[in-house]
């Protein structure tokens, strides 16, 4: 355990000085290293593998293109994090002592069910990694990877035998290319994110009323006229599939249809149920156009359409959404209405039905399995089908017992704002799914995050996905039972900061758009303001301001990270303050939190006038001062044993509590908390 | 002036909150924007142009892909600088408010004296930018994108009418790819960074002793067996090409011959003067393996090789090299020596000039003008050769006077860890080159800033091209008469966080190496550290410590900046002092200062033993602290105007100014000052 005990030493990063004994305390009672997902089964050997510039990797046996592809990432990703350079090195040859062993090839499409199993052993002197194919080593390499640690030897990774396999077969991350378009360095370098938590699907939501982004050529003008010139070619699009494939993860596409198609109607009309003119959506929202699913000529269009995109996407599956009818556009046009009542369709429901069912036989046909949305599940769907549950878990478990598979990505919706706890808690087989049968279990597949990207440009996309999505991909990847959250979050820190190491701009995006904000530069009090707030959750931003397509993206809600982990670090303090169990330090350091927090307003107003991106936080650095000045009254109250006086604490915290600027301080239900215990000792 | 004064509410940075006072009026007696290199002529008018959505950009006339390139680049910075989408907006179509007016094409390969001039009229209503070809169009689109700053009204430009044309016509970086190989990415971005800056050629020197880096197909060994595997592809060549005409960049390959060149012999020891075998060489220095000149098979291959090269590199320059020949195998070579004999060679300079001369005429023959260091000049060079000067400037003189054009690099070895101040002041006309007369000095092209790379990688090499670069690429653009050093590094500040937006790691890097240092994170008490040590100076590093070519470069000495800012700063407060013109808060500023140093040794030392990597700071942190103790008191005692005791003070100084862990402790020199100046009191 040697090697795990000198963490306690590891250095604490800026501000977080404050907790340096809580935080060395938490990693020295971890027994393992710090694995992201952890792995199904882990055995701790006696001492460590030295990682210097000896260390020579080998391809024994079997070997192919991704090996090879995978051995050359895996060594620069260990430069970076070491250092030390590993490619081109001049050492006089030696035997290799990092054996990779695959027993045999991959599929040359991967596949759903293809085994990502693997088998790692690190000794004192060696480094075995084996696999039955290509797909476990990739993931046995970015297992080595996080064992890495800095220690007073240089830089090792502790002796371990790691017997490791999914929980889930689908592990997917769904990012929204149609709302904003997401450039192709965007896309590679969240792959290479994914590789790095062992995420399996790419989901490419490619369509969207504001936007078509893949260049077809049988029908040009879906990116002609449905994207602004924002769209993917087909050589783009072969190479992200291509890289994907290098990094053991399948690219499924999502065309979304019937509605969600304004970008489609922009350029061919026809399609419509409406009559049109129709232009790109310029807003959010479940907005009206609907493809018509009454015509003949819509299925010949979506035949040609699907059949070139099939070729373009080589995996097995093929989305093709089917979420957010609104209907109005059916409701209002008098033939689609006589069509339903010809053909006894009694509700809209009813249409989308018999429009799904047509386009799986095209799907089909094109030799593809379909994919979409709760609604497109019907009594008839086709067993083959897969249900992605944007809805929960009852709608998960109606798919899984009616015989369909399924996937759950309500609970993991990564562009609201949630917590990382929130995220890591929700199980595809939790709820609902914990009273299916075992054979309907084994139709949940696993889930996806989902990136939906209204408020998201490919500025802040990393900030949003990580490194929350690396608690979806151990929710997806780890036996059931790893539900630690406390243990979660401590890893978190340390994966986050090396999932840098693989090109991620979550920490570095938001540190420039704070500096922009700034002005040129980030002083001290606006990052001590920034590191308390987050945007709203769920579907509140949209309500509090008005928001285009093109409206910039560059305000502090859009800078912050959506989880605060300065507030939830002091929530910590605070819960264990009122619940009597807090030592003297950690009163001390809540005190000291609280007093940087009530002295930052007057350090920073006089600068915010100077920026119009900054001048709207004028009150939130007020808000921020007078709640923190509360908990310091609180916490002397507390301290003193001594009730406090009636004043107007609570209204002023429940004023600060609203959100403002987009923006809500996370502080203030700490200091709420505070408060109450306070008064409660009355 | 309205749009000026803002600046001086600029926010400022990290712990420069105690020289607010100083740097805001610094930055209000500014009467320009903040521009570097600044122009030939620049008249301020009246109000300003607000930079938002509605900004179009249209090229009237003449328009090619390089001019469509360039807008299309152009806007993406503007996008990074403000958040601001201009890319792909669908805002209802109105009159371009900025349109771009070339005259003309420019030469199909940029030549030399291709002119580089531009108008650019910012007025209120709009932005006029015309030239006579693309080039002047790409450098004020640079001068726009620096104009831009954020005010209480939104991001502006400030209204103005600028003049502008280059002083030198060659304004060249180099970038040593053959000692530690950079990966492409790191050429381009800094081809970006040259971009910003207005620096037209890219010198870069692609084969020594450590590799040769580019893909040969006539003779594939000098990579094979010249690089393990670090090289260059011709198709990767082609692209850097483009990618830097793009740019308004040449690119001027050199092979460096007939000495550093033990990775050619590697391949092909037919060149070699000595018997070898030769492997590439992993030390650094003036090694010993050159090309014999005396054998017909040398011009044969270098005929073939040269015309190869010629083709893959369209520039009509192409550098040989030359520099460096200890002449130890030519010595040590009986064949050699009788040759030299026969020829009535007195000695190896009268060898290499034979050498040279013959392949000058392999150059000429494949249509190119050659380039090389100051050892290529002979009394007969022919007259087209360009001489590029690292001897400095008298060897410069020497060349024009003889006839030959030629280029300072002496003076802008910007991997000698120099401060700005220093290369910023080294004229090319300066020194020796203000005695030429005019024809002369028409024959001084201009300079060439050198990032030789025994100790950089492409992790590191950003923050040591950047921000330095940009105040030699202003030397050698703007007037003459530009020089004032306050001035500079005033706007180099602000030009170093905007280069960030060309996507220069020169910030970012050196943060990810501190972390990696850190274990994980960076400390505050280590950033402390760091902000004020710096690499020694000029060659004493190799003398330090033995670098290998595969040493790793992790320490703190590869992570930190080549110039500490907080150090200069700190001096300038120091000089206030000792010269008894500060202020009664510069006094406290300077107090508060050495408090942090003094106090940050207790912090940092408990998290120094957990890191290999920096252990070897423990006498670094404690000398910090010892001297800015002593530094302390030094101040009481000059504001006491008190004589200090006698103590060991100044030696304890002494020992703290020298380099440990190959490190320098810039405030030591500051500290020295007020002891002196303490002392003097008596």
């Amino acid at each position: 355990m040697k090697s795990h005990h000198s963490r306690c030493l590891t250095f604490l990063g800026f501000l977080s000085f404050l907790i340096l004994a809580q935080s060395a305390t938490m990693r020295c009672q971890e027994a393992s290293p710090t694995l992201m997902p952890l792995p199904a089964h882990m055995v701790m050997g006696q001492g460590q593998f030295i990682v210097d510039g000896n260390l020579t990797v080998e391809i024994q046996g079997y070997s192919d293109a991704r090996l090879v592809a995978g051995k050359k990432r895996f060594l620069n990703v260990l430069y970076r994090e070491t250092g030390i350079p590993l490619e081109g090195a001049i050492a006089p040859p030696h035997q290799a002592n990092f054996l990779i062993k695959a027993a045999g090839a991959g599929s040359s499409v991967q596949q759903l069910s293809e085994n990502e199993s693997y088998r790692l052993e690190v000794s004192k002197t060696g480094v075995l990694l084996s696999a039955p194919n290509p797909l476990g080593v990739l993931h046995g390499l970015q297992t080595f990877l996080q064992l890495v640690e800095l220690t007073p030897q240089g830089f090792v990774a502790p002796a371990v035998t790691v017997d490791d396999e999914a929980r889930f077969p689908w592990r997917g991350l769904m990012i929204d290319s149609g709302r904003h378009f997401m450039p192709v360095t965007a896309i590679t370098r969240n792959l290479d994110g994914m590789e790095a938590v062992k995420m399996n699907v790419f989901h490419w939501h490619l369509s969207d009323d504001q936007g078509f982004r893949v260049e077809s050529k049988v029908f040009p003008l879906l990116q002609g006229k449905g994207s602004n010139g924002q769209f993917y070619t087909q050589k783009q699009i072969g190479e992200v599939v291509q890289y994907a494939r290098e990094r053991g993860i399948r690219v499924v596409p999502e065309f979304d249809m019937p509605c969600h198609t304004t970008s489609w109607q922009a350029g061919y009309p026809q399609l419509a149920s409406g009559k049109g003119p129709y232009a790109i959506a310029d807003r959010w929202g479940v907005l009206d156009p609907a493809i018509d699913p009454t015509r003949e000529g819509t299925y010949q269009f979506l035949d040609k359409f699907i059949g070139e995109m099939a070729a373009l996407f080589p995996d097995a599956y093929f989305h093709i959404g089917g979420d957010e009818c609104d209907g109005k556009e059916w409701d209002a046009n008098p033939r689609i209405k006589a069509f339903m009542r010809a053909h006894g369709m009694k509700d809209n429901a009813a249409l989308q039905s018999y429009f799904t069912a047509g386009v799986q036989k095209l799907v089909a046909g094109h030799h593809k399995i379909m994919e979409g949305w709760d609604e497109v599940l019907q009594p008839d769907t086709p067993r083959d089908v897969v249900i992605q549950s944007w809805r929960g878990e009852k709608a998960l478990a109606v798919a899984a017992r009616q015989g369909n598979r399924v996937l759950l990505s309500n609970g993991y919706y990564i562009d609201l704002n949630q917590p990382a706890a929130e995220h890591y808690l929700v199980d595809p087989l939790g709820g609902d799914g914990g009273s299916l049968t075992p054979e309907q279990k084994a139709r949940v597949l696993g889930g996806e995050a989902t990136m939906w990207s209204e408020y998201v440009t490919g500025e802040n996309m990393d900030s949003r996905i990580w490194p929350r999505t690396a608690a979806i991909a151990e929710r997806l990847w780890s036996p059931e039972n790893v539900r630690d959250v406390d243990s979660m979050y401590d890893r978190l820190a340390v994966v986050s900061q090396r999932l840098q190491y693989f090109g991620l701009e979550h920490e570095s995006s938001p540190r420039l758009m704070l500096e922009r904000i700034g002005g040129g530069e980030a002083p001290e009090p606006l990052k001590v303001l920034a590191a308390v707030v987050q945007p709203p959750r769920g579907y509140m931003r949209g309500e509090m301001r008005e928001y285009h397509t093109f409206t910039p993206l560059n305000r502090l809600t859009d800078a912050v990270l959506p989880e605060s982990e300065t507030a939830r670090k002091f929530n910590s303090l605070v819960q264990l303050i009122v619940a009597g169990k807090a030592t003297e330090k950690q009163w001390q350091e809540a005190r000291e939190w609280l007093a940087l927090w009530r002295d930052n307003d007057r350090k920073l107003q006089p600068l915010l006038a100077a920026s119009d991106l900054a001048a709207e936080l004028v009150p939130v650095s007020h808000d921020l001062s007078a709640a923190a000045a509360i908990g310091l009254k609180a916490l002397d109250d507390l301290e003193n044993h001594r009730a406090p006086n009636a004043d107007k604490s609570m209204e002023t915290l429940e004023a600060a509590a609203k959100p403002q600027a987009v923006l809500l301080d996370m502080v203030v239900p700490s200091v709420q908390l505070l408060v109450k215990a306070a008064g409660a000792q009355n």
